[in-house]
């Protein structure tokens, strides 16, 4: 198909699909002219992973690129496919990772870790992540919020069982690449959104409101 | 205390607080001269809260902005405090409204509501936000993923009756909604990162892999 029809079915502005070929996000399309390409089903199914992990997914453009590269490669070990989608974990913030209250929020979650017997890699982006967080809530002095870690951790477990579980059924290693990125992605953000729908729902039976 | 001990009891650069100063995120202190301000411990738990929710919440300025605003307005009834979590919600994507795709998928979100019989504001943003990710799955033929759709509801409806009973258990306006805004942000950050350290426990075990 030409350019135009790629833009309709994909929902993408010819501009944006430029701009996303100069990025390197889309493979070229095969040349058939001077200025002219033919592109496939391939390209149309790329664009709507693209355009996921950026609108849906707010992840920035250097980071869909390594995610990508990793999708493409798909002759690594079933269980490092899912290590791609790490590299979607948000970059570390500027936490002083020498800080006593930081170091004392990462060895609560490696104690998390080890007390339920999972195997992470010592170095996984999101054990800082989640020392970050704790740690920004200790400094705030909200205590009592992270009373509530082992119910996190338990929802956390579940969750991310049911999630494996529905892309190693899968079998075919593209496609379980595929659903590890936007499982991640985009199961982050329908798990999110519900837990404030949840959020709302429990402060109006708790606080006796009326629905506005 | 002046602007020096501020930045070093907050860990936050002058420049940085001269920043924040001018874009209203934080209140100007007493003037005690020319160019001299005194600063109370006020300021020192206010910038925490702007730096949380900027660094590890990744929450935009004018964001935090509006938050700033609404914790300071205490007066607000108790339920109505947890609207203010409702501002951070991440800026609805520009998905199409009109698309049937979407307008599926938040029915979908609704009939969820529904049948929970959760007290949830017609408008609240995080129903579009859920029909966002939930219509990205879907165009993208991950149906499969979103055979889920009630393991993430439970997860999250488990987790917010939780989290709001911790805030609602303060009962002092001001703490609660700092409760509500740190909760939401830095909850939503803990949460997210234990999901990922889950997910890749539940792959090593799913497929026999040894932990690297």
């Amino acid at each position: 198909m030409r350019i135009a029809e790629l833009s309709a079915r994909s929902g993408t502005s010819i501009p944006t699909i430029k701009y996303y070929l100069r990025e390197g996000l889309l493979p070229a399309g095969t040349a058939t002219g001077r200025n002219q390409a033919d592109y496939g089903e391939e390209h149309v199914r790329r664009l709507r992973l693209v355009r996921a992990l950026i609108d849906v997914g707010g992840v920035p453009i250097a980071t869909v690129r390594e995610v990508l590269a990793a999708v493409d490669q798909t002759d690594l070990p079933p269980h490092d496919l899912l290590g791609v989608a790490h590299c979607l974990v948000p970059a570390a913030t500027r936490r002083d990772h020498d800080d006593p209250g930081w170091r004392a929020a990462r060895a609560e979650v490696d104690a998390i870790v080890a007390e339920r017997g999972w195997w992470v890699h010592e170095r996984a982006p999101a054990r800082d992540a989640a020392a970050d967080a704790i740690a920004a809530l200790r400094a705030l002095g909200q205590d009592d919020l992270l009373e509530n870690l082992p119910v996190w951790t338990d929802a956390a477990e579940r969750v991310a069982q049911a999630e494996v579980a529905k892309v190693v059924a899968r079998g075919e290693p593209a496609a379980m690449v595929e659903g590890v990125v936007t499982g991640t992605v985009l199961g982050e953000a329908v798990l999110n959104a519900l837990r404030r729908l949840a959020q709302e729902a429990a402060s109006a039976r708790l606080l006796g409101a009326t629905p506005g």
